[in-house]
């Protein structure tokens, strides 16, 4: 199952964030605050990439081989706006 | 001609370029030619978006309705690539 | 205290990804996921942004006005690492 | 001279855009153009964080170790500016 591996890997991410909350309520050192905060980003965008790939592979597929010229284009348009954000986030 | 919207584009961002390589020449404050040099990744980021837009409804179209297999897999796998890439720059 | 609304944030953030990953066992909509998971991200650069702040009038004027030549060097260092880093994540 | 790295810098990334809008005249594969705007604005984020270290090791320290309260506030409240729109572009 696909998701179970998505599941997986953001209850990690999930682990790693009350670590760094961990770190704050021990007054741990700034910069390593963010380096943490960073990482956990970094594993965030992995799982991003991973859901989207999925998605590419199940519903993109599905709404372009379909009829519905509306739905399709409508799929197409939030892979745009997801792109977009990702060179925003 | 949708190619020509991207073609003016990508003359004004390097208009914009040429402008930051004056104010480094003339030794401009380095803040302000960090924030020119941010102001132009983020209209580089826009063009982009506009590109990938464009190519999901031309080529990805025709792939994913055509028989290649192998062709369709590579044509969603680049852009899971460029959106993973998109996180990263 | 500032480090409380750091920590504030974050537990924030936590819930946030909490839900996220409800999302995901609840089978929600790709897109809706990637979408939430970018919000995350922004949040986790907000918080980011907040640490550095608070680091730079605090630890980097007391490295900079110490007699600490060698720690004053590391200090400037991290924040270019950790801008460089920014940028990538 | 460091600007002189800055400049030089500056110029290969203009001519690596150049490369890339004669790549959109002659039509070239849509992926591959925006592969070439991000490692754009890959070298862009470098010379970025260039300038960021040399501003740090100059401006900055000379305001922090100055009399002027104002001055100060002003320069570390821009490096936070930076920062935080480094992680939005």
């Amino acid at each position: 199952m696909k998701s179970d591996d998505t599941l997986r890997r953001l209850k990690t991410i999930e682990g790693h964030l009350r670590g760094v909350i961990r770190m704050v309520e021990e007054d741990a050192y700034c910069i390593d605050v963010i380096r943490q905060i960073q990482a956990v980003e970094g594993a965030l965008n992995k799982v991003s990439a991973k859901i989207l790939e999925d998605h590419l592979n199940s519903c993109v597929i599905t709404a372009i081989q379909g009829e519905d010229m509306g739905e399709r284009q409508r799929v197409l348009q939030e892979i745009t706006e997801v792109f977009d954000m990702a060179n925003r986030v």
